[in-house]
C-alpha cells in the first residue's frame, strides 16, 4: 500500500504529475528540447515574479548549495546555523576550501536580522548564507528582514537555501535583492526529486566572472551561455523530470501563487493548532514554518510506533531530525497537499494516540 | 509523432521502463528506499562483475567527470584527447585548478597504449583520464590495452569515462584495474537521463582520503559513509530514475550481459557494413565504436534534410558533432535497440537517399 507522504520532502506527488515523467525521450540537442526547457525557464520567472536568470540543475539542492558558493565566493563567507541543513551548508563551504565563519543559534530558534547586522559590522564577507526554512527544526527564518540588512552591504551577496519554502511561502526574490536562491522540487513544487530550480542575480553573475575555481557542472556562466545560445543545458538534463516540472508549473499558475501560499498558510495553522492543543510546538513562537510543523514530544509517545500505526492506515510523517529523534516529530504540509489531506492525517493520529474520542 | 532515437544518447527508452518512473514517491530516509537503493547497488556490482564500490549519483555524467578528478587528484593529471568529450574532461580538470597536461590526437583516430606509455615515462601523474568511447567521433579507444600500461605505474590512477559504452561494450573493470569508471544511464542502459552509475576502486578511495578540497556533492567518501551506514545517499536522489534503473537492471540480467554485448556488436557491424557500402566510416579502422557509428558524408548529402525526412517517418539520427557537422553523421545503436530496429532505420535512409531500389 502506498503511504501518503506528510514528511518534509519528498512530498506527495499527484498521479498526473507522476505520469508526465513517462513521456517518450527526446534528444537534449533538439528543437523540441529547447522548446521544453525554454518554456520551463520562462514559466519559472513569471510564476515567481522575477527578472533574475533561472536555471534548472540536474542534481539535488545539495549540489547547488555547493555550486552557489563556488560561483560567488573567492575567499570568505558567513553561515547562520540553526539546524542540520544550515550546518551542512557551512560544512560544504569548508570542504570547498573557503574561510567560513559561523553564527550558531540553538536549534528551534530563528536567525534574527540583528545577528546578521552585528556580524557584518565586525567583518567584511563576500557572502551570507541563509537557510530560509530549516527543514530539520520547522523554523522559518525572517528572510525579508534579513535581506533588508544586506542592502547596507552592497559587496556582500545574499545566498538563500529555499529548498523547502520556495513555492509554498511568499519570497520576493527581486525586491529583497536575493543573489542566489534555489529550491528542491520534491518540496513545495510537489514533484519527484532530482532537479533544482535556481535563480541568480546579475550581480552574482558579475561576481562569478571574478571567481577562480568555479568548476564546471554547477558553473552559472556555462549554464547561462548554453541557455542564451540555444535554450539548452551544458550537460544532458533529467528530461523526464523536466516534463513533470513543465506540467506542474502550469498547474501552479492555474491555482495562482497567492492561493497556493494561502493554502500552505492554512495547513500550517491547522497543524500548529493541533500541535499546541495536544503537545507543544518546537519552533520559537512567531517563526513557525509554513511548510513543516515540528512538534515537541511532550507526551513521551513513541514516534516510531506512531508511524508504524500510521503506515497501516496509509500515511507517513517524519521523526525528529538527528539529535531531535523521538524528542520531536515533524508533519510536512507542502506541495499539493490540502487541508482535507491534513485533516484526515490528524484524525488518524488522534485515533491512534486516543487524543480525542 | 514520437521519433525513435538513433542518436548517441539519450537513446530510445522502452514503454515499460518509462512507466516504472511513475511509481508513487517514497521517503529517501525510509527502509523502502534503503531496499531499493541497496538492491540497485548490488545488482550493478553483480551485472558488471566487479567487487568495486558502486554509487549512483543524481547528475549527468559531466558531474561525475568533475567529481572523479576532485576526489582523486591533488595536483596533476594527464588527458588523452581525441574528441569533444575528452576535450571537455580536460577543460573540467583545468577549471578545478589542476595541472593538466594533454596528449592531443586528431579527431577520428584512437588513443594508443604507446601514447600513454610514452607520456608516463616522461613525467609522473596522479591520474590518467581516458574516454573509452568518444561519442563525438565514434572512436572506441582500446581501453584494455591502455589499462595494461597503467599496471606498471601503481601510483597513477586510471579514470575512465565509459559514458556511452558501459553496458554495451565489454569492460573488465576489476581485471583492468580501473580506479574510477562511470556511465550515463541514457546510453547503453536505455534509461531516461539524470543519474550516473559509478564504480570506484579501494585504491581510489584510499587516495581520496589524502586529497584536499574534494567538495561535498560528488565526494566518494561521503557517498560511501551513507551507503555503509544505511544504504542511502547523502542528498535526496532522483527516486523515479532509481525505480526505472532497478527494473532495467533486472531486464539486463534476464538478457544476460554476453547477449547484450553480442547484440551491440551485431548492430555495430550492420551499421558499419551499410556505412562502408554507401559512404565511408570516420573512425580509424579497427577502432570503430560498438555503440555509435560515425559516417563520413562522402556523398555531400544534407544531413539536416535527411533528418527532416527521417522525422516524418518517425526516426532521428545525429548530425556530426561540432566542427564535424554536415561533414559526418552519427547513428546510435545502443541500449535496447535491436538489429530489426536498425535495419528499419537503414531501409528508410536508403529510400530517402535513393541508395538502393
Amino acid at each position: 500500500m502506498h503511504k501518503k507522504l506528510f514528511i518534509p520532502g519528498p512530498t506527495e506527488v499527484r498521479e498526473e504529475i507522476l505520469r508526465a515523467q513517462a513521456n517518450p525521450m527526446i534528444g537534449h540537442r533538439s528543437v523540441d528540447f529547447s522548446a521544453l526547457y525554454g518554456g520551463v525557464i520562462e514559466k519559472l520567472r513569471k510564476l515567481f515574479g522575477t527578472n533574475r536568470k533561472a536555471f534548472v540543475f540536474t542534481s539535488s539542492a545539495t549540489g547547488v548549495m555547493e555550486g552557489a558558493i563556488r560561483n560567488t565566493v573567492n575567499r570568505n563567507l558567513i553561515s547562520f546555523i540553526n539546524g542540520a541543513f544550515s550546518k551542512r551548508w557551512h560544512e560544504i563551504a569548508l570542504r570547498n576550501g573557503k574561510e567560513a565563519d559561523a553564527v550558531q543559534v540553538e536549534w528551534g530558534l530563528a536567525i534574527k536580522p540583528e545577528m546578521v547586522e552585528d556580524a557584518l559590522k565586525k567583518k567584511h564577507y563576500e557572502a551570507v548564507l541563509v537557510t530560509h526554512n530549516e527543514t530539520s527544526t520547522g523554523v522559518m527564518n525572517p528572510l525579508g528582514e534579513i535581506a533588508e540588512i544586506l542592502k547596507d552591504h552592497p559587496d556582500t551577496l545574499l545566498l538563500v537555501d529555499a529548498v523547502s519554502s520556495l513555492g509554498g511561502a511568499p519570497i520576493e526574490i527581486d525586491r529583497w535583492e536575493i543573489d542566489v536562491i534555489f529550491a528542491s522540487v520534491q518540496k513545495c513544487f510537489a514533484l519527484p526529486p532530482g532537479i533544482t530550480v535556481t535563480f541568480v542575480s546579475d550581480r552574482a553573475l558579475e561576481k562569478a566572472k571574478k571567481v577562480e575555481n568555479r568548476g564546471y557542472y554547477f558553473d552559472f556562466l556555462t549554464m547561462l551561455k548554453y541557455y542564451e545560445e540555444r535554450k539548452q543545458t551544458p550537460a544532458t538534463p533529467a528530461i523526464s523530470l523536466l516534463y513533470a516540472l513543465d506540467v506542474q508549473l502550469d498547474k501552479m499558475a492555474e491555482e495562482g501563487m497567492e492561493n497556493r501560499f494561502r493554502r500552505h498558510r492554512e495547513m500550517a495553522e491547522m497543524a500548529r493548532e493541533w500541535g499546541r492543543k495536544h503537545f507543544e510546538l518546537f519552533a520559537e513562537p512567531g517563526y513557525e514554518s509554513l511548510t513543516v510543523t515540528t512538534i515537541k514530544n511532550t507526551r513521551g509517545i513513541s514516534v516510531a510506533e506512531l508511524n508504524a500505526e500510521l503506515a497501516k492506515r496509509g500515511f507517513v510523517i517524519s521523526n525528529g531530525y538527528g539529535k531531535l529523534k523521538e524528542k520531536t516529530f515533524r508533519i510536512g504540509h507542502m506541495g499539493d497537499l490540502t487541508r482535507e489531506d491534513l485533516s484526515e492525517l490528524l484524525k488518524n493520529i488522534n485515533e491512534i494516540l486516543e487524543l480525542e474520542r
